[in-house]
């Protein structure tokens, strides 16, 4: 058994929704859209997150580093540059990186003592 | 790095269940089972979406287009043409484009204050 | 775009979890686990289930046919023959079928008016 | 249709998080992240689990085996040698078998009578 590099290096999540910003509060900190990305080999991966809306031209790429033998949860509420994203409406992502990495998209909602989970794996190519 | 086409032409998703019809509500507004269909190619995408039931020939094809570089989520509970999906059943779908998309599965459940969510990838072939 | 087959012939779902047996009542209809089969192509599939246990031998297969252009919703606590699974343990499964069909795993759970969803593709090979 | 060995030998979550340590009580025993491993093969599979994280060395490896013919559902905070994983922190995992297996990721957090629930297979390779 191998330590070592795993995953691919194009990555897409169809699935995406920001909602309307939300006053400072412990419920915004728990909520929100996250990827979450693993980088299990031994030089630091180059990843750039490309936005595709209903209606509007694809923003990015928005540039983040996983360094080598590292997992980067990103938020996608905290993607500020080159824009923030808009709020209230769909989107969806493609994810590349310039070595193989892992990426798994989760959402969180919070509201009091209620939440709400769901997960899967990005699609891979 | 390649911004572009990413995805398959071939899509499934074996779950789904439209729940009776609900009287027009904010509750409505939220729930449902939706298909998030991602084209970040550079030419549109002609999507054939067909319906399989338990206990009666499949129904379509419903016909969507995708714009390039454009994100689309489909709730089936809007489908209507050729024919409003039945209610209160089981079904499953199978999502056809002419080129490379991908697809996501993702249902949210709301009543009052609660919400349920669960997501997943397609397969693709 | 061809309507027809879509899908594998083995398939596995390494979740899995039967609550105790629950008396009679609402909760009981809508809660539980569920392997949706979706057979698109145009003979049926035939299906043989097995299920996998902690500390004891798997049982099976359970056998169901899904019919040519149909949709299956299996739930597995209504698996009885050749034996009703074992209660409160951990299980897993795995799905054979004489021709291609498609797996998507869900567990609902449902307890006054909170309820809980998650889903998955399973594992095609 | 034969009952054998399914899955892959190389798996990675890339999501991952362990609350703060809880006092003992009901909701700590039904919450938690589980790595749900099935081995349908007829040799045990031998395990090793990396755990990755965001900003500190990778532990690990942990190890489980998985008897043949069984499966075996992980749960992160029961993992103690080489060392406990560490609290309120984001972590990713690889996991690595000397045989074919297929991992499943789930979440449960449950507060009171509320409950939540996520799932997705591993990204095999």
């Amino acid at each position: 058994m191998v330590r070592g590099t795993i995953g691919r290096c194009r990555w897409a999540i169809a699935e995406g929704h920001l909602p309307e910003a939300l006053s400072p509060s412990s419920a915004r900190l728990e909520s929100g859209e996250t990827a979450c990305l693993l980088n299990a080999g031994e030089v630091d991966a180059h990843v750039a997150i490309t936005v595709y809306f209903a209606n509007r031209e694809p923003v990015g790429p928005y540039r983040v580093t996983v360094g080598a033998r590292r997992t980067l949860h990103v938020r996608f509420d905290e993607l500020i540059r080159p824009q923030p994203l808009p709020r209230a409406i769909d989107y969806a992502t493609v994810i590349e990186s310039d070595v193989p990495i892992v990426v798994q998209h989760t959402r969180l909602e919070t509201e009091g003592a209620q939440s709400a989970l769901m997960t899967t794996m990005a699609y891979a190519e």
